[in-house]
């Protein structure tokens, strides 16, 4: 690798790393159950979480490096055992940046129940452009749970998907962005929880729902701004 | 400006850079969907939260000055994209010292079923007067959420109403009343939900809500104190 | 006073103070909604939170001394809005040491619904000896609340009652004690809002319920132990 | 003892002192509602929480040792009042190296309600290889708590069992293992809970839970890696 390749790995390393501490700040995971990974850009590698390492002990240097068919490159330690998911969607979505899976409880539920969460807030028509969609049920092991997620997400507005029985897949065109979407996912997931369990959600027009995802997408294409609620 | 004015921008500055510790602090907001501001009394100005800037990362610098028609003054930072709706606050609303707008879990539930708060608590008599009402369905972008939550709030007893489909907006004569009236909300909302999952919420007398807010508004007019419970 | 009582409600401004670090640690309070108090052994007197201190700013020196019938003898503060309630508590019954009450939300939505929490777990049963008693309506302002804590715990097994639309009193032989039982009421009022609303909790027997409280109390008669679970 | 044992036993007190900390973390217990257990290997020995200390005062040195008829050996305090049941798994599984009692909210109302958990999580495939059974009640003060937890979860697939109308106990190869059980089947219980309370969970095949579980005790058989998810 050239130095540059270098510098930019040790710095996602770093950043990743710290990711991680979003994921139990924002009571995401249990004990080592969610990761979080970054790809070097321009290059078919990709950094991301140890296998069963606890995330008090996560630090730049326990990270690891794969390529993109998930063969370890550089690291101490095992990859997560989620590393061919992540892997998958690197090759398959170009314009990802970012993978993060959790297993948070009310989206999990919503997963378990293999509903899609519909859309009746203003901030998940940001973030989401709508429901946040049910992927198929896929065991570990192969490509199965990653060819679940493309074709789920591909075309779809939403950066989210909750696999069934399983859990959430969030994508971002950097790693920041997939735990921002992890986070707003679960916190949408609990409001909607609250709401089908309180009364009766009111829908949302979908010309609604649009214009919010519209705004905020093309606002933000212009300049680093934040969604309605920032 | 003069010196006097600097010196009040100055503090309120530290004091609402504070204050969004306690929307953390209260679990009231996800990432960056929260925030508070506060009139700079006698001028035409208000200080409010940057947009889009993580809470760890507020500081007094990172505070923003807007006027009331919503436009940056002073900082380094785009205003928050809920601009508009505080600066509508002040406007309509001179009596209006601070603003704060959550899309707190269990609030932001009843707001989607369109559902305003029953009062069946005394801490929501006093410190809401009755029930906690439900604001129309608005979109972000002009004058609307700000419209919205006067015509709902000018002349009710709460200083909470719970935007439809979208999140809380509360008012206080400052910024820390009205960050107080936000966990308030969100404490009576999360007890008024486990209620009625529960079981037969049972009704309080209209006399002893008014009775309850009553002794609290006066005693409160007299000498500061706390209402009941403190 | 003399140097005995001076120096005994020294440590109990400290050991007060500290106690409501409990409350905040264990969710049970939202702002400033919940407070401790101790009696001064042997003397009409006890120590309470002041009103509408932030519990950040809560030290031994802010603590305020009252007699039994609320009024304040030593303290730069007003006392806690709930002190004549407190009082009455100590004046009816001699054997209570300390009183804790909160609004803390399973145990509030409970008191909601003016339902008593049936015991169908072994802690509660430890503790609480069966149910968790409902206390009635009471307005603030005069002795209604401390008459209606007292008729409904006069006798009664539990150290906790719910008051209807209002909150949780708990009582103890000393400060300590009225907090633990208030960090077991809502402990159990969680447990059993999720049974209830999961599914149909198992009833107990009312021997077994009888030989956990008594093995309970007896042992506990005997020497400092701690009950089932610890 | 000879020295080899000292030095175990002295690593061991670390050791379960500092997982009660992970008790605390993920919100299993309430004061001091919960205990951790590990047997001192080779030897029939085994070192526990004392009984009624805060969970703020455990040190190495405040814990006991007892031997497996739950007699005290070693330590200033009494053992848990749990410690006839820790005792009790540990003559009758010789495999066991480590238990943890809980009283978690959410399996705790599975077990108020004496339902185990159905299997519609790929976590709970991996961690418990299908439902976390119900055990039968069981008054405490001799070995019917032991006894109904060997009773079910031998030849079972889970380390945890829901005790009826009490709470959760669970077993593993080392006191680590047993704390991840009861870390895990919290999580589990929370989220088997949202899904039962939002909709109908899907059913996940035998054969899919089956290949999971095998997955899972065969790569752990042959190497240290963390199960899917993490």
């Amino acid at each position: 690798m050239n130095a540059d390749v270098t510098r930019q790995i040790a710095e996602l390393r770093e950043t990743v790393a710290r990711l991680h501490a979003e994921l139990t700040r924002n009571n995401l995971v249990a004990w080592t159950s969610g990761n979080v990974s970054a790809r070097v850009p321009g290059q078919d590698l990709m950094v991301i979480k140890p296998s069963g390492v606890s995330y008090d002990d996560l630090t730049a240097a326990t990270m690891v490096v794969c390529d993109l068919d998930g063969v370890l490159i550089e690291g101490d330690f095992a990859p997560s055992s989620d590393t061919a998911a992540h892997a998958y969607v690197y090759r398959a979505m170009p314009e990802v940046g970012g993978v993060v899976h959790t297993h948070s409880s009310y989206a999990t539920a919503w997963a378990a129940c293999g509903e899609s969460i519909p859309c009746h807030l203003t901030a998940q028509a940001d973030e989401f452009g709508g429901e946040i969609p049910v992927g198929p049920f896929a065991l570990i092991g192969g490509d199965d749970i990653g060819k679940g997620i493309v074709a789920t997400l591909a075309g779809h507005r939403s950066p989210a998907v909750l696999m069934r029985n399983h859990g959430v897949f969030t994508i971002g065109r950097n790693a920041r962005a997939a735990v921002k979407a992890a986070v707003m996912c679960e916190d949408v997931a609990r409001t909607a929880y609250l709401a089908r369990t309180l009364g009766r959600p009111v829908p949302m027009a979908q010309a609604d729902i649009d214009s919010l995802y519209d705004r905020y997408q093309n606002v933000y294409g212009q300049q680093p701004v934040a969604p309605a609620g920032s």
